[in-house]
């Protein structure tokens, strides 16, 4: 039987049967990227070290030949979310878009660290019943408001109180805006008191602790 | 001096700074997947033969020990791309968001495979923009109508043709929507005399020849 011949080369396998046998199983993945999937996401106020935790993370993670990569808003709004604003509704719709690419990554094995304020509880709960329970780890950046606010490190606090003084407020989390703090995240860091480093191997222990990162790695 | 004593642990360093001191460079992503960024963009008829290529591809770079991942309607309308429809708007949006997906992907080194009908010139040429040209191959999975109609793995042209005859279009490609063939694709593969392990030898030949995989991989 030539199926090449007749034109039909690809025809003699129902694509369904293709679509699993060529499919990649999880443990081929894992002996790519060395590593299972995880989702980390870092929620707290703007000005809490989120970026820099999730930057020094990614960079610990990499050298250690795992492969990941921050999604933030920054490489978010200017690209998939590019179309959103910050009503409730697009912050929400922000978040689940955020959260289903998180959910991408995951399944390529390679661990996305979300770097979001994510003010509400609802979306994250969202976000986590997107992915396998062990691989999401919630993870809560705190540090007092006022901390925060004296870093201001893009001048929105100021903003947003100049805009409050005004009577034109903002919706700014923390001033106008609430921030929901996680009940129970799988890991909790200070960086009032914590550095960089301390936070980041916090992060990494629980990613060891949970068997995600193979043994021997980071 | 101790910041930390302060309560100041991470305010010594702007956020910018941060950003790009931690931030992770080409050069040791590189170094994790052992290959440079890269979107191979699947475009052709239903029943061509995208997604059996498309899995194909992502299990031969996987073996060779690249990251890879699949990205398609299947993965992408029961999740991202959930709210979307069929309407013509819808699918421009579709495609919008899937790439800027992939740019994410290429971002992290992730070689994403693109497997989508993409009827339309404007809507590729788009998603090609959006990524480093040098990075952007797309394959122009050709297979005349008639045989993929004959395959209709998914039974759709069936019904396309029904509702046609029944005075109820559904706007399918091929049979009444068009299919713009690329002019200039990066590959061209044709299912209809060519195997899948042919196929995949010509996209894989392309990353080589363009040095998005390292010497001596794949």
């Amino acid at each position: 039987m030539c199926l090449v011949e007749i034109g039909l080369a690809m025809v003699e396998k129902s694509p369904d049967v293709v679509w699993h046998s060529g499919s990649v199983g999880p443990d081929e993945r894992r002996k790519v990227t060395k590593n299972s999937p995880a989702v980390v996401w870092l929620t707290g106020l703007s000005g809490c070290g989120k970026s820099t935790i999730a930057m020094a993370l990614e960079l610990a993670l990499i050298r250690s030949g795992h492969p990941a990569f921050v999604l933030d808003g920054d490489n978010l709004r200017h690209g998939l979310n590019s179309d959103l604003g910050f009503s409730a509704q697009d912050r929400t719709e922000n978040i689940r878009r955020v959260s289903e690419v998180a959910r991408l990554f995951a399944d390529a094995h390679i661990i996305a660290i979300c770097s979001f304020i994510s003010p509400y509880r609802l979306d994250r709960r969202n976000a986590r019943n997107r992915i396998e329970p062990h691989a999401f780890l919630e993870v809560f950046v705190d540090a007092p408001l006022n901390i925060c606010e004296q870093r201001d490190p893009k001048q929105l606090y100021r903003k947003a109180r100049e805009k409050l003084a005004a009577g034109t407020p903002m919706g700014f989390t923390g001033i106008d805006a609430p921030y929901e703090p996680p009940e129970n995240p799988e890991v909790h860091v200070k960086t009032d008191v914590q550095t960089v480093d301390q936070c980041v191997e916090s992060i990494l222990q629980t990613l060891r602790t949970r068997r995600i990162l193979l043994q021997g790695d980071a």
